[in-house]
């Protein structure tokens, strides 16, 4: 118990280890369901406005700045509780989601199933396994 | 509904976005319940063992060598359900965890909670919401 990383994995104290960007891995879930919502990237400065705000605020590696999931579409994240695993190097956030988590109008990101079997040799199928919930067009005018 | 994009965010074949390094992002949950178990990592060689086999199949960055889960604990992750997010950079698998899926003795890895708050200018404390479940000595013998 005496090592940092057992200080880490078994201690009572936040220590978030980066990657080489300075980021970290986010799994976002439904805090009622546990449905998993999307998957993003947070830095320190992320997670202090998440913990701040009580909306979750991711780090867009796209547009290289603080992301606030709702600002423009409404469809806020109110953070319910927050997980952290054992090398520290992931959260999970437990939210309250306004309307949908997902860019293309459906409440999660993980809308498909992998139906394909590689064994086939060629491409592997997707299956949709959810309707959008709202037509993203409505809601990004931008 | 032509670009590239948009055949990987909204088409029925799988299309995998893979990091830098040839990796992307896994989140492992439990089958029944959606707790979110642990989150690894794949390149598209471990996708194809683990939709071969059934057993979730990782590759482990810090041994840089595939990691078939459970291998030596026996806590094997039969996989019920592959899903893929809107860009496709990101796996939810669903699976049934024999014993746990933490090497620390926890079901889960996400074991504990973000309790404190960063406006107190000192350290973030962590709280326990699990216990082991397993000692993690009588299951890794070397």
């Amino acid at each position: 118990m005496t090592s940092p990383n057992n200080t880490r994995e078994l201690g009572n104290e936040l220590d978030i280890k980066l990657d080489a960007q300075g980021l970290f891995t986010v799994v976002t879930v439904d805090a009622d369901t546990n449905q998993v919502l999307m998957v993003a990237f947070m830095n320190r400065e992320a997670l202090a406005k998440t913990m701040e705000t009580g909306k979750a605020t991711y780090w867009s590696r796209s547009r290289n700045k603080f992301w606030v999931k709702g600002e423009e579409s409404g469809h806020v994240q109110q953070v319910r509780e927050i997980l952290v695993d054992c090398d520290q190097d992931a959260l999970v956030l437990k939210v309250h989601q306004q309307g949908v988590a997902c860019h293309n109008g459906y409440r999660s990101c993980f809308y498909r199933r992998v139906a394909g079997s590689p064994r086939t040799g060629s491409s592997v199928a997707l299956e949709f396994i959810a309707k959008p919930e709202i037509d993203p067009k409505a809601v990004y005018k931008h």
